[in-house]
């Protein structure tokens, strides 16, 4: 099937130099040569030939890669990258001119990737400035491990390592060493390392139709950078089995790749390809680590997980791995201002991570160590009164509460305030500590999670937390009806602020926002407080029966005509305020038991 | 069209702990709890909530946003992350082991995305946390600018501006800052920026089957990062256009989402949704930024490219931008280690990017400035002669080059050498300096660039420029000849390596490598000059009659049979030994003639 690649671009010629332009918009250090469209070279605004005083480590090569290879400039890493047009080598004049933008007396190296145009391109232009006078050396990178050895000139192709290279010599710069030295540390480097890559899509090309040679469950191994077929195609597998074969292939000793051996130190790069989530990249990397250590005897001394050299939008990964020593790995974890050299993978990793225990809850208590007092206090008998009364005015409404439910929302609301309501019956008496008001409270949320489901098993457990919370502040066991007040404006506060709801968006706020304003004002008045929770009570069952006339702002009911919300009120409305003026009456009516 | 998206994982139910594995794998400075499944908690390895004397920070929701929020827990951002099952929001008891595991006394902020699962896990897990002593403060934050305002409560969608006020928060609390005031400044952080987004593809969730809504050519505006149905479809237009129409929608004074008006400091990040290519993201990045500093006014303080909060694999990008003053940003360039926040964007940005004026070339000599000298030294007149002769040989040869190559290789070997020499010919009468031999074999690899095409042109001018540099580096203006051995051998290499030919690959080095062994063989030996050339010359020419016997290792002649290679030698081995062997008798007839 051949298809085009969807893209956010404008002309397709112009995605080098478009790029380019986004790039040193995006980082201050960056800047690049004034010679579009033909130069397309990228350097840090920092560095001038004319002053340089280090060597110049310039890297390039087709455009398609990136971030490669123009992310990688910056202080610590690479001083130019020259970029060509995509997957096309650039121009010997464009390498030139970033050659003298940035060398300096101490000279440049050119790190280029094995392909034939890179290798003449880059090659010319150093003779070329040779013979102007520079000091230039190269170093040629061919990292690929997915194709026979020694198939012609063509020889291994440069892939990911290429970055490897690119920070050792760069840092090698940065410490001041000199051109021969520098060079001498990137080609030791492009001998250790070795790449292999698996594709799931071919990429796309801007502006071009492109035949997707791969099908559906289809996957591609040791596939080139440039979309080249790879050296095989398979079933897709577990990535499990996809890393375990591309190990074997890189580290085989048969070929001999890379000269790593049981008990070496090595590094590792997971690099994506394009269009490669970090989630999977990173499912790789930890698959590939214990691997590495465990079936090839191999340390790990660093893990590099990221998309660092891609194929435009290319899905899938490649796995490369160098092979380290401390010099190397202090060349990695020297500090760079290349804005895609990967942050957070320098230092030394411990062999393997133990995950942290989980940390006790700082509250002691469990349900086991509470009881019920054998003795209630005057306040725990009220209580149990405002509690047994609140949960048996929701267990009576239950149909009623069903019923206008299964107008405006599914239905459950009072089969599920039943479920609440019978499992703090229950537990009260198995275990509330009564004469604590706040540990009670505590108990009623935690009742409620345990049978509670829904948003409103979620909002009540909340509900009773932050009363908890509020309560629990008291220094007093005695709680005043101020500081009852106090708690229950804390806990509409957490419903309110979680929930996302207000007054008037027809939920149980309605209910209850109102009952705590005239709460507030008959304590204010100085009302006695069975008389104010009562008076706040009345206010509760008004607003409820109020959100009739209330347009839905929360859940299901939002999308329900008004003409119907008009016929019934809000459910868990009307079920707040039951329980609240079932408990205000309970505790009147205890209050003039004890005083009568 | 239903289809599975291909992915590199292993069993669907395991990809956020897979991916928590290598996440920790690759940075050594992050940990993970104890918890799997359950609980999934990304946390500093360096903090504990025994000792941790900052306020911590903590962020998270569901999974499939990587690298949000674990890639950016580290000093200096986020304390910890919490990591749901994908795109559903983690429980409020990882929550709790969360908060538990590195809150010390100065508290901990909870930074929320505004969906309701999340507000509601979150605010009961801070409700707990508060009961059991914890200082806790939350921050909702819903940044989206795609769907009207004041929908209900689902309000505005949590989205990549959330990455702004984990940073902002972060560095606030590295400063020492007290809970309140953390919480003020994220809060206030969140209220300055909005977001939104395009796609050009949905995001394939792990082991389900997607439905396609997305045509070929089309692209969605306004989307959810859960895969919800952005706000519009629309045909797939160029990024400039795309740009322009967010950019609108985010500014817009009639929702008036963002406080940001004409004249204010604005921040920008271009965030990448899973599978979108960093070319792309730059490319949006270059055209938003004129674009807000011309059409709307704004000053451009900071630019952040890249993908950090995904939806999986879904290409696309999202524009966030946020409302700056010098407090905020000072906490965007505030150092931290945590590893996905982007490098190299910190510091104040020039208003524009002047790009840097191309460097001259360091030789000041132009083609113009050249001349042929009026009388010819001794040196000169030999010069000439075997260059003269040497062209002659390749000129004479055209027909039987062509026809060797056209049974090896694509038979135009004999017109490429003779545009070549028919070049140097003419421009040798012209302007050839003859008396400086190493600026005349300077412009033989000039005139070679300007004529011939192909790898053998790319090849003759590096074998130019590498011997010019090599004469160029003696002091005195006359060549010996021991000189012109080691500028050959320079010439040699430079093609060997740059070509990546060596001996015995049927190629022109074939007949340079045994000329030039002869040569250094018969100068030590003591031969006088024009009989050492002489000699090697005829080693020159049996080493190209040996090519009929080698397998082709390069160019196209290496898909070509032994048999067929076998009737003919490598053309350009032929030429080579051809032009080298009559420069190297009209050298011997020069001095003969001057002797006589």
């Amino acid at each position: 099937m051949a298809f085009q690649g969807k893209k956010l671009i404008n002309n397709p010629d112009d995605v080098v130099t478009e790029f380019i332009e986004g790039l040193v918009e995006t980082y201050p250090g960056l800047q690049y040569l004034d010679g579009f469209p033909e130069v397309k070279v990228v350097i840090r605004a920092d560095a001038s030939g004319a002053t340089y005083d280090k060597v110049a480590v310039i890297s390039g090569g087709g455009s398609g890669h990136e971030p490669a290879h123009a992310g990688f400039v910056g202080e610590g890493m690479l001083t130019a990258s020259i970029c060509g047009d995509v997957f096309a080598s650039p121009s010997v004049d464009s390498i030139l001119a970033g050659i003298r933008a940035v060398t300096g007396p101490m000279g440049c190296l050119l790190i280029v990737m094995n392909y034939t145009g890179d290798r003449l391109n880059f090659g010319l232009a150093g003779e070329q400035a040779r013979s102007e006078g520079y000091k230039i050396e190269t170093v040629i990178v061919g990292d690929d491990c997915a194709l026979p050895p020694l198939l012609g000139i063509a020889g291994r192709r440069g892939l990911a390592g290429t970055i490897f290279v690119n920070k050792i010599a760069g840092a090698a710069a940065a410490a001041g060493l000199s051109l021969a030295d520098v060079a001498a540390e990137a080609k030791r480097a492009s001998q250790m390392v070795g790449t292999m890559g698996v594709a799931l899509s071919v990429c796309t090309l801007p502006g071009q139709v492109t035949s997707d040679r791969l099908g559906p469950g289809k996957m591609e191994l040791g596939l080139g950078i440039h979309g080249e077929p790879g050296a095989a195609v398979a079933d897709l597998q577990s990535v499990d089995v996809v890393v375990s074969h591309v190990l074997k292939q890189i580290l085989s000793s048969e070929t001999n790749y890379v000269p790593i051996t049981r008990g070496n130190r090595v590094v590792l790069m997971i690099n994506g390809l394009g269009a490669t989530p970090v989630m999977e990249l990173m499912i790789a990397a930890g698959k590939t680590v214990p691997k590495l250590q465990l079936e090839f005897g191999l340390a790990v001394e660093r893990v590099y997980t990221g998309s660092f050299m891609t194929s435009l939008d290319m899905a899938g990964f490649s796995i490369s791995i160098m092979k380290a020593d401390q010099t190397l790995l202090q060349r990695l974890d020297a500090p760079t201002k290349a804005p895609h050299w990967p942050v957070g993978s320098a230092g030394n990793r411990p062999p393997a991570k133990i995950p942290v225990p989980l940390p006790p809850s700082r509250s002691t208590k469990s349900e086991e160590s509470l009881s019920r007092p054998l003795q209630l206090s005057e306040q725990g008998r009220i209580l149990e009164a405002a509690i047994e009364a609140a949960v048996n005015a929701v267990i009576v409404m239950r149909d009623s509460l069903n019923d206008w439910d299964s107008k405006v929302g599914d239905g459950d609301c009072g089969s599920t305030m039943y479920s609440g309501a019978t499992a703090i019956l229950d537990d009260m008496k198995k275990y509330y500590p009564l004469n604590d008001a706040a540990e009670t409270v505590n108990e009623i949320g935690s009742s409620v999670r345990r049978a509670m489901g829904g948003t409103s098993g979620v909002l009540y457990n909340m509900f009773s937390k932050a009363a908890y919370a509020r309560l629990k502040a008291n220094s007093d066991s005695t709680v005043t009806a101020k500081q009852w007040a106090e708690a229950f404006e804390a806990a509409i506060d957490a419903v309110s602020k979680y929930g996302g709801a207000s007054a008037g968006y027809r939920t149980l706020l309605d209910a209850l926002i109102p009952a705590l304003s005239v709460l507030k004002e008959r304590l204010t008045a100085g009302d006695d407080s069975s008389t104010a929770f009562v008076l706040s009570s009345e206010a509760a069952l008004a607003g409820a029966e109020s959100t009739k006339d209330m347009q839905a702002q929360a859940g299901r009911s939002s999308y329900v005509s008004a003409a119907i919300l008009a016929t019934v009120p809000d459910p868990g409305a009307m079920a707040a305020a039951a329980w609240y003026r079932a408990a205000a009456l309970a505790v009147k009516a205890k209050y003039e038991k004890a005083s009568s």
